[in-house]
């Protein structure tokens, strides 16, 4: 197997920000086709429901399917699939369970008041969501760990009911999957999946329920449907590949680095692993691991192409370059492998999530160390967060006003109100001064 | 002037709800033409940066601008908008400003963090955007509050700088909305508007800055331009026609009650205004004020159009089955107009905000209660909250693991790694495993 041949950048070259720019950029456009394939299933699921969807079950995942009924697990399936499970990975999910609710129970927000001078009150109410539905893709890339993720906020949150999708190409289910789903106490399955699934989710069909919120990865067909149902529910963020961006001031066993840049690269071929480093001759020892490593690898011809096609490893000057760096990605993962990443993590704006110290690997929070891995990618980490609590909780403005408050406020208003020409606004303010 | 023709709708008759579901449908379609047109405005401004930003600048808004220098306004505009402000309306601008930032204080989120006993740490670090674009739509709807209400959360959340975007067809600009920025604190201001500015906020221009988020309201194509640049940047909701929900249990001066349902109306024809009472007598009373301070308005045209085509006086057997519809409709303002508020708030999932008590006037609300007016509307509350400080700060998660921590938590993600075929996840936690 020939040596890998990763990009070398250098953050103090004059042209090193069009090289890092070149680097991040992934083409991501939308595809017309699929947007408007995506729209005729949703108007078909709209228009027929359960027909609609039946129909496209049994086009897509190779089913024979006459019933609506048919797509339903029963709750004895799910639990079968747990009891199933052999010991060690029931305890293992068992153990992600605890720690990802542990850490989400942090999350949740409280409603809060206060009372002014005058009696007014003001404050907010924070309410859970009704009913969410959670994608969960079907073969390969069905993860037990991600229903864990998506599902366990969720609950703790207090969502009433929590209703998973996961196609059965040719019938067949996951069991880790159904397991988990058992475990994170998702409260109802479908055995669909495509856009026919989201549209299904988001305007309820004869036999599914409408929820107010889709959670959940999937393909391009999943994520275009997730996007123009938005608005009729709420949607998370749309999820592009798998990062990681490492800080590591030399002194970590480069061969654990190695690792943690294909933990990332085993995702997919457009995974993007960075390490930066203050150390040339260190960037030299993990290049030299990596070599050494990847024929040992099982998906070493993926990690091959990510890392050729979108892994680099930049010399910086040092860490405060580095920072720099981090913050312009924007990562969705960033590992501080150094000697004190506290120091370092203050100064870093833009992460999904931090991974501190050489021996958090990030692979410890795909898992099972608490935080949410669903996090956000391509540079959303600039406005956007991980999965959380929050995610399923809504907030309601409250305002009680006292006579005298209306009466104070109520001149503002009118003021501000005529200002605008909304005299109806005014008048209705008016109506309450003394 | 004829006597308006509201609709009348009983909960307890046996077709009330379809009867709901047809009084709430609003088509909101997205229309392919536009789609198009907005991405072709998008890609030329991605292309051509500040030249076709002037060139769709001259043609939409009829000016003659040459350099993009041209399209910024300077501090001193924006100050001497303030001073030139009448004395009355510049204090009601600032107490309304001092009530929203206190009640924004209140929203502020704080990161956090706690040890594990072997001494693994977890946590959320808190961090603002750096960078966000507020849209003030041009001519006859631009709003000084709503510059307020956009600029204020931004602001108290340590927004590093705040961008705002405003078009002047003709040239002209509004001092109103001026003043309202000066006041806010917006950092610089653009006159642009379209499709084009919220291009150029979200990919950058040679002159316009570039931002993590986007908000504030504006026309299709500015919500379309929005729904586009979404991922590039974050957006806030896409808002629908404003909408009030009232429950009156009958006690309430009926003309308050018809002024606060045409303080909705009066925004535009598709605005929705409705009333519930347990009262059938009351919901004559509030017609007969309808029609008669109709003629005294205004708006007297606009208000018509949106209580005939989109308004209703809905009666109901008790309060607990207006807390019911209220849940449905999800409004995105709720007047409580009762003898016990709270009461009846305990039951109210779904609302923007909720106004409780007689003296509460919607209107208030709008203007200077403290609550921001940016609410969900089109029963978007079902999910989604009030625009506050949380939409412009962002979490990034943190696990610092001790070595203890390391070898524990590397057992567990062994086991799951391998569970889900991913190898170098699970070797890379086993190198950190004792």
């Amino acid at each position: 197997m020939s040596d890998i041949n990763i990009t070398r950048l250098d953050a103090s070259s004059a042209d090193f920000n069009r090289q890092l720019q070149h680097l991040l950029a992934f083409d991501d456009a939308d595809d017309l086709e699929i947007h408007q394939r995506v729209l005729a299933i949703i108007a078909d699921v709209r228009n027929n429901g359960d027909k609609a969807v039946i129909d496209y079950t049994n086009r897509f995942d190779h089913r024979a399917v006459t019933r609506a009924s048919e797509l339903e697990l029963s709750p004895e399936t799910l639990k079968s699939a747990w009891n199933n499970l052999p010991a060690e990975q029931a305890q293992a999910l068992q153990t992600a369970a605890d720690r990802i609710r542990a850490y989400a129970e942090h999350q949740k927000m409280e409603s809060w008041q206060y009372t002014e001078a005058d009696g007014t009150v003001l404050g907010q109410k924070i309410t859970p969501l009704d009913r969410v539905g959670l994608y969960v893709p079907g073969g390969k890339a069905a993860y037990p760990s991600s229903v864990l993720m998506n599902a366990i906020p969720a609950k703790v949150a207090g969502v009433g009911e929590l209703i998973m999708v996961v196609p059965a190409p040719g019938g067949e289910t996951n069991e880790l999957v159904l397991a988990a789903a058992y475990l994170a106490g998702v409260d109802r399955v479908f055995t669909i999946g495509g856009a026919q699934a989201v549209a299904a989710l988001a305007y309820g069909t004869e036999t599914i329920p409408a929820v107010a919120k889709i959670v959940g990865p999937g393909n391009i067909y999943v994520a275009t449907a997730k996007k123009l149902v938005f608005g009729q529910v709420g949607i998370d963020m749309i999820a592009g590949p798998s990062e990681i961006l490492i800080i590591c001031d030399g002194k970590t066993n480069p061969d654990w680095i190695a690792m943690d840049l294909f933990s990332q690269a085993e995702h997919d071929e457009n995974a993007q692993s960075i390490l930066i480093s203050t150390d040339v001759a260190f960037l030299g020892a993990v290049e030299l691991s990596i070599n050494k490593l990847l024929p040992t690898m099982e998906r070493a011809g993926i990690i091959r192409t990510s890392l050729t096609t979108r892994g680099a490893l930049i010399k910086v000057s040092d860490l405060n370059a580095a920072v720099d760096v981090a913050n312009i990605i924007a990562p969705e993962h960033l590992e501080l492998s150094v000697e004190d990443p506290e120091a370092l993590c203050k100064n870093i704006r833009h992460a999904g999530a931090i991974f501190m110290g050489r021996y958090t690997a990030e692979a410890l929070g795909d898992y099972c160390a608490g935080p949410n891995h669903v996090l956000p990618t391509s540079s959303t980490a600039r406005f956007s967060s991980p999965l959380g609590v929050y995610d399923f909780q809504k907030r309601s403005s409250l305002i009680n006003c006292s006579q005298a408050g209306a009466d104070t406020l109520g001149k503002t208003a009118s003021i501000l109100a005529r200002g605008e020409s909304l005299t109806a606004h005014a008048r209705s303010a008016e109506f309450r001064i003394k």
